[in-house]
């Protein structure tokens, strides 16, 4: 990997509303993903960036979750990854700040 | 890639229950995806499958959902995955039957 180089990481998360404050970490945590990437599906975003940034929206994300109650996870499909993501389906998503019956 | 070889299939999907049948589509995906792997987030299922199953997958959720509203993401994180995931939080994963407020 040459430095500056760009990767294609995925965030998934599940973030406990039912718990205190879970509203405001959901909202804050889209809005860390959308920082350094888009939103394709209502908690998961596709980010491409290069490895410093991985690390900086790695320890963001890990500062705002509740660990006990909150999860987190990230894929690195690396450099080449247009041919390793097949969507299906309707694109549209919700609002990241209302909460959503899923 | 050999036949047989199995690669690390992400998929993570969004099953709109505010339409006709979307609790009925949301439960029959869960059932699917946990038929070829496991469920690692509400909505988020990895499995570890070769190629001939990663198309019976593909196929039986295409044909499970609505295409106007739901949408089912893929990702392939190839043979040698390991070093691709990182994982921060709660691994606890609410019943996949019960709507779920997120």
């Amino acid at each position: 990997m040459e430095v500056g180089e760009k990767l294609l990481i995925v965030v998934a998360y599940d973030i406990s509303i039912t718990t205190e404050n879970g509203t405001k970490r959901l909202s804050k945590v889209a809005k860390i993903c959308l920082k350094y990437g888009q939103r394709v599906q209502n908690s998961v975003y596709e980010c491409n960036i290069d490895t410093l940034n991985y690390k900086k929206l790695r320890n963001e994300l890990i500062d705002t979750i509740d660990c006990s109650y909150d999860s987190v996870r990230f894929y690195n499909l690396g450099k080449n990854y247009e041919n390793k993501i097949i969507h299906f389906g309707s694109k549209t998503i919700n609002n990241v700040d209302s909460p959503l019956i899923l």
